[in-house]
């Protein structure tokens, strides 16, 4: 039986658990490919020596050298779960310069760097596998890309971040502040020590990029995207939120608007009809907006250790199928850059929060060219609920009214 | 560029649009694939000619002859979308043992014959590729054998019969009768002149086989699958179950329960919080418990012509994927027949219509060994709905109260 070695980029959280799926079901991969797939080798870091799942694997496997590990011949398949855009984009440029192929987790460098990493990958007549870098242990990267392929998507709404959604459920359940449910969300393991990427809005971005390239076949830079982070949430929004039928979720979106694409990350009211309303916690999910299959909706666990190694041993299957059979097709690339919409050219609806009375703040809507489907006074403070509206007009309005009143939030509304 | 010649067999509601979105998305079947993938032949019935959709193709590519069909090597994938067994399961075989690829929907050739017909691609070296035989324009086929492989799969909740489910929406919209329902979704062409198989579940049920396959590794008769219809639903469970915050759906099941397989389809109360229950009309949905990823739910457009052709097309594109690459690898076929837990030792709560009142009923359940969570009474007619229960000791019960009692249904609830 052929034998196909794996080396192992980093043994964090979700490295150790990837190691051990690798180890404790080989007999399924196995089966699965046809040869046996063992794992040859993990790069590590001095420190990381100590960890106690080190003990769990035969020593002689774990290096803290990049050359012992890239001169490894027997490495066919190598897995890259550091995270962060450095070193974790060479170290797959090389892998895949050097004729591996690549399994990674990593949305920070596939949403800046995925073009450029699939171009090598063609050239070098090897795969590049990345399910588990959107939606954890859900399948979407496979759905869109090979099973959906056939349709113009006309749509794409996704939940694609953990962290913020499971802030965003406990803001809704308890009538906490951004920054105790923060500390909570840490302390439980939740949200990193530097949450930043996560609650700006950045992890969301990078991982829309990438569902864009494989939905609308198009590069975006994802400094190119509009993006809000979750910050600026208070509980009183939750509050007008739930009065009005909403929740509020950061919502990554993209949509074909005539010969543009609409593409922005932003916390976002979702009427409690809408199924993404009732994703929460951890669980990811997308609705995808084919012209021949009309919605597909996938829901599923995020993050985790356990479902991303479903994805990312799922991609060790996938790539180790492509060497035994000694099979390889080159993916189609997309290098053009359709036009983006400007995000004052989005036309939606909008939530308002200000200080002011139902009376004075009808007033001042009949006097603008907004139209209000609502608005909700909860003792000094008022809902405006907006009909659909040009973001610029929106902010114009809102400017004006800034003026007279004290203007807390406003937030996008999908319904 | 290499050709790869298509041949269809079928020319109805799917075939048509099947034939239509081959030609009219070439463009990017090609450029997946590699190779220009063209529709050589189809093969219709006479009067099949007659119908307009053969005017949108060049008239030399339709044969109503089996031989001439068969005989043209330039023909290296069939699709079959004739339905029904045969001679639908013997044109597969065909074509299979002629070394041909095959893509097909026909979820009932494949819920009886799939392990003969996957034994019979593997010694052809060919594919045999069904995505579009359960769940129509829903990714579930693709996810459930390759993305999710690594799992054990503990669970498996399914609506999978688009017609039963259409049915099911209307009459707890309306108050209509099943019969009434019935000949509105036939006049809609939502069922079939001919909706046996539909709404006495075997659909669901060949379906439940195929997917059963697949998740639990596992040879399943259809016939051995325990099957209830949606016949003997009445517009006053729909208004119990309304009245008790449930939705009635056809539900397929698959548990792993200690050593045993859980497997049936039958009319389920489901509570409103649960996504299912609130998956309408030709929508088809799953959630599957793998032991890696949790939930993994999917919801999608579980018939009509473009859905089901978005999975055909996109089969067909990964058969061409392998003949291009001259690669091919077995599938893993299971040959394993797991046994079965008796629909008498399955432990579900129950829904009980019977004529009588609450208290002398409350009487009887205080008497029985069945708890009882709500006894609901509507004028002469009364709900129970019971705690965890194993079947053959509520059936026991049933046939005691019968003897009193006038008993109209008993339906399972999941939740």
């Amino acid at each position: 039986m052929k034998k196909i070695g794996v080396g192992l980029l980093g043994i964090g959280v979700i490295g150790s658990e990837v190691a051990t799926v690798l180890k404790d079901r080989q007999d399924i991969i196995s089966k699965e490919v046809g040869a046996e797939v063992y794992l040859k080798r993990i790069k590590v870091l001095e420190k990381d020596l100590e960890r106690p799942v080190v003990r769990n694997f035969d020593r002689s496997i774990f290096t803290t050298s990049d050359d012992e590990f890239f001169n490894d011949d027997d490495i066919q398949i190598i897995i890259e779960l550091i995270g962060g855009e450095h070193p974790a984009y060479d170290y797959q440029k090389k892998a895949l310069e050097s004729g591996r192929h690549v399994v990674t987790a990593n949305k920070e460098v596939l949403g800046k760097h995925l073009i450029e990493l699939l171009d090598i990958a063609n050239e070098k007549e090897v795969t590049l596998n990345y399910e588990a870098s959107v939606g954890g242990g859900m399948p979407l990267i496979a759905p869109l890309s090979r099973d959906l392929i056939l349709n113009n998507v006309n749509s794409l709404y996704a939940i694609i971040n953990g962290t913020t959604n499971y802030i965003l459920t406990k803001m809704t359940e308890s009538n906490q502040s951004f920054e105790e449910t923060l500390k909570d969300a840490q302390r439980l393991g939740f949200a990193e020590a530097n949450p930043v990427k996560d609650i700006d809005g950045w992890d969301a971005t990078y991982k829309l990029a990438i569902l864009t390239d494989l939905a609308f076949r198009t590069v975006v830079n994802p400094d190119d995207i509009y993006r809000e982070g979750i910050t600026n949430l208070h509980s009183i929004d939750f509050d007008f939120a739930k009065k009005m039928g909403y929740s509020i979720k950061l919502l990554s979106i993209a949509k074909q608007v005539r010969d543009k694409l609409e593409l922005r990350v932003h916390p976002t009211f979702i009427p409690e009809i809408n199924p993404l309303s009732n994703v929460n916690e951890v669980f990811n999910a997308a609705i995808i907006n084919g012209d021949l299959t009309g919605d597909v909706t996938l829901i599923g666990k995020g993050a985790g250790p356990a479902p991303t190694s479903s994805s990312v041993v799922g991609d060790v299957i996938k790539a180790a199928k492509v060497i035994n059979s000694g099979s390889f097709l080159p993916v189609v690339v997309h290098h053009e850059h359709k036009p983006l919409l400007s995000i004052d050219d989005i036309i939606t609806k909008y939530y308002i929060h200000v200080t002011g009375t139902r009376d004075d703040l009808t007033a001042e809507i009949n006097r603008s060219r907004i139209k209000a489907l609502k608005i909700m006074q909860e003792g000094s403070e008022c809902a405006i609920l907006t009909d659909l509206t040009r973001e610029s007009m929106l902010r114009s309005f809102v400017s004006a009214l800034k003026e007279k009143y004290k203007v807390h939030n406003i937030i996008r509304v999908e319904d």
